[in-house]
C-alpha cells in the first residue's frame, strides 16, 4: 500500500507481511481513511486466517480479530471487513482472501456511484469546501467526499475547492490538496479557522465531508472539527453534504452518542512534521514547552446538521428514515 | 520589546533604533496583539518625531505617520495611538515622547480593569476558552481576554483554560500557553478543529476573546477563526465575550463590513516554524508542494454573536447602545 505518512514529500509503497505488521500501519496511521482503514483490516484479518496454526485455529483467529479490531475505534468500515472477513476465514484461508477482495472491489465501486449520485449537486463554477481527505488515498479508489468532485470535474464543470487544513495531521493540507494537484482541480489551502470567513463572504457554495461511522439516526463521526464546519454550514445556509458508502452506516449504534471516540496522542499537536530546506523530513515542536494537548480524532455532528447522506444508492436525507431506506430490500 | 516570533522557544529583548525599524517590528509581527501594536506605533511615530529634520519637519512627520499607519491595517489601537501622538508631535518631541507615555500608562490601567470587571462573569471552577493571544504580551500588561483569567486566578477562584492552537501562527499554542505555563494557570492546549467538540461535550462554561478593531454597532475584527468560535458557542448556548479597551473601539467605523481586512503571505500557512530536536528554530514545509494557500489574518464577527464587550469602562452589550454608552460624559 502507499505509505500516507511520507505523503505529500515521498510517494512510498510499503508492504505487510503477516496480520501484526498490518495492525501497526492501521494504528500509526500508514494507512487512513474510512474505506481504506476497512479494507486493509480485512486483509489483515484474512493474513490472519492464513497465518493461524491447524492446532488452535479457531482461538488464534479470534484473538487476532480482537487485535485487528483495537487498532481503531472509530471507523466502521474496519469492523465491517473484519467480521465479514472472520466469518469467510472460518471456513478456509481461500474464502477469507476472496471475501476482502469483493470488499475492496465492493468498495471501489461503491465510491465511484458516490461520484455520480453526488456529481448532481454541484453546478458549473462552483467552489466546495472539504475537510480531512476523503479522497482516493482514503478508499480502494475514488474516494467518498471527492469522489463527487472527481466526477464534476471529468464531466466537464468548472469547480474549486477550498481545502481545509486540517490539523492536527493535516490531512487536507497534506492529502487532499495533493490528490487535487495531481488530478489538475483548482484549489487553495485555508486554515481550518477561516472557513466560517469564507463562507459568511459567500464564497463557498457547498461542503462534502466525508464519515467514519454514521449511526442508525444520521448522525455521523467524521474527522475532528466537522461539527465545527457543519455548524458554521447551517448558520449560512451552505448545503453539508456527507458522502460514504454503506459499509460506514452501523445500523446497531442508536446515535452518535454510542460512537467512541478515538483519543490519539498529544504529540500530534504538540509536533509537527514536514520537510526542511534540504527536502529532510523534520519533526519540529510547534507548542510552548511544558503545556500539553488533548487530540481527540474524531467528533460527532448530529444528523440535524446534515443536508444529505450521498450512497452509492443515491441521497437520502441524514435521519432514520433516510439510513433505513438504504437497506430496504427491494 | 520582547521579540514574540522567537517565543515560546527564546526570550529575547530587542530594540529599535528609529521609526523604520520599529515600522518592521510590526510588520514581521516581533510585536503583535492589539494594545502591543498600539503602543508600539506610538513609539515609532514618537521615533519619527524627534528624527525630523528641521527643515520639511512636518512632511518628515506626515510621511512617517502614513508609513507607521501601512504596516498593519486591522487594528484600531495603532491609528489611535499614531493620531495621538501625531497631533502632539506637532508642537515638540517632547510633547510626543510624554503622548505615548501616557497612552502605554492608559493601556496598562485600562487592562487591568478589564480584568477586574471581567472577573465577575468568571465562576469558580469555570473552564474558559480563548482563541489567540490577548494576555499581556498584547498589551503593556495584563492584556485582555486574558486579563480576567489571571484576576480569578488571583482572586482564588479556580479556574481552566482552553487554548485554541490559533493556526496558522499558532498564537495559542505558543504565546497563550506560554504565559498560562508562566503563571501556573491550568489549561490545555487544543486544535481549533476541537472546541466545537468540547463545547458539545458541555466542558466550557465561557468564552473569552480580545478585539483588533470594534465598530461603533459592536461587530469586531478578530484573530481569522473568532468568528467560527462565535457561532459555535451560540449554538451551545455558551457565553462569548469580547475584551478590549476603550482605544479598540473605532466610532468612525459604521460596522464590521467597513473594516479593512489584513491578507498575509500564504508562506505563514504552508511552512510551520518550532524547535527540532537539537533546540535549533527550523521551518519546515507541511503543505503539499505547489498548491497555494489563503491567509487573512483576521475574520468579522457580528455583534449579534457577541455576549458582551467587557472593557475599562464596565461590561455592555454588544449593540450600538452599548458601544455610545462608554463615550457618555459621566
Amino acid at each position: 500500500m502507499i505509505d500516507q505518512n511520507d505523503l505529500p514529500f515521498e510517494f512510498n509503497i510499503v508492504e505487510f507481511h503477516n496480520y501484526r505488521e498490518t495492525c501497526l500501519a492501521i494504528r500509526n496511521m500508514t494507512v487512513r481513511g474510512a474505506g481504506a482503514i476497512g479494507v486493509t483490516a480485512g486483509f489483515a484479518m484474512a493474513q490472519a486466517v492464513l497465518q493461524a496454526p491447524a492446532r488452535g485455529r479457531e482461538i488464534f483467529i479470534t484473538n487476532a480479530r480482537y487485535e485487528i479490531e483495537s487498532t481503531r475505534p472509530t471507523a466502521r468500515n474496519l469492523f465491517y471487513a473484519v467480521e465479514r472477513v472472520f466469518n469467510a476465514g472460518m471456513d478456509s484461508g481461500e474464502n477469507a482472501v476472496i471475501e476482502v477482495q469483493d470488499i475492496a472491489n465492493e468498495d471501489m465501486n461503491a465510491a465511484k456511484s458516490i461520484g455520480i449520485h453526488g456529481n448532481n449537486l454541484i453546478k458549473d463554477n462552483y467552489s466546495i469546501a472539504t475537510h480531512c481527505n476523503a479522497g482516493w488515498l482514503a478508499f480502494v479508489d475514488h474516494g467518498s467526499a471527492l469522489s463527487p468532485i472527481y466526477h464534476a470535474h471529468r464531466s466537464g464543470k468548472n469547480v474549486f475547492v477550498y481545502v481545509d487544513e486540517t490539523r492536527p495531521r493535516g490531512q487536507g493540507a497534506r492529502l487532499t490538496a495533493w490528490e487535487l494537484y495531481q488530478a489538475g482541480i483548482d484549489h487553495v489551502i485555508i486554515p481550518d479557522n477561516a472557513t466560517a470567513s469564507f463562507m459568511a463572504q459567500g464564497k463557498i457554495n457547498m461542503m462534502i465531508v466525508g464519515a467514519d461511522r454514521i449511526a442508525a439516526n444520521g448522525d455521523i463521526a467524521n474527522k475532528i472539527g466537522t461539527l465545527e464546519k457543519a455548524i458554521v454550514a447551517r448558520a449560512y445556509n451552505i448545503p453539508f453534504y456527507v458522502a460514504a458508502p454503506l459499509s460506514t452506516i452501523d445500523l446497531n449504534c442508536g446515535s452518535g452518542g454510542e460512537i467512541i471516540i478515538e483519543e490519539r496522542d498529544e504529540n500530534e499537536v504538540l509536533y509537527q512534521q514536514g520537510i526542511d530546506k534540504e527536502g529532510n523530513i523534520q519533526e519540529i515542536l510547534v507548542c510552548s514547552p511544558g503545556s500539553h494537548a488533548l487530540n481527540p480524532a474524531f467528533d460527532i455532528t448530529p444528523a440535524n446538521f446534515i443536508s444529505g447522506i450521498i450512497t452509492e444508492k443515491g441521497i437520502v436525507n441524514a435521519d432514520a428514515n433516510g439510513v433505513s431506506s438504504l437497506f430496504e430490500k427491494t
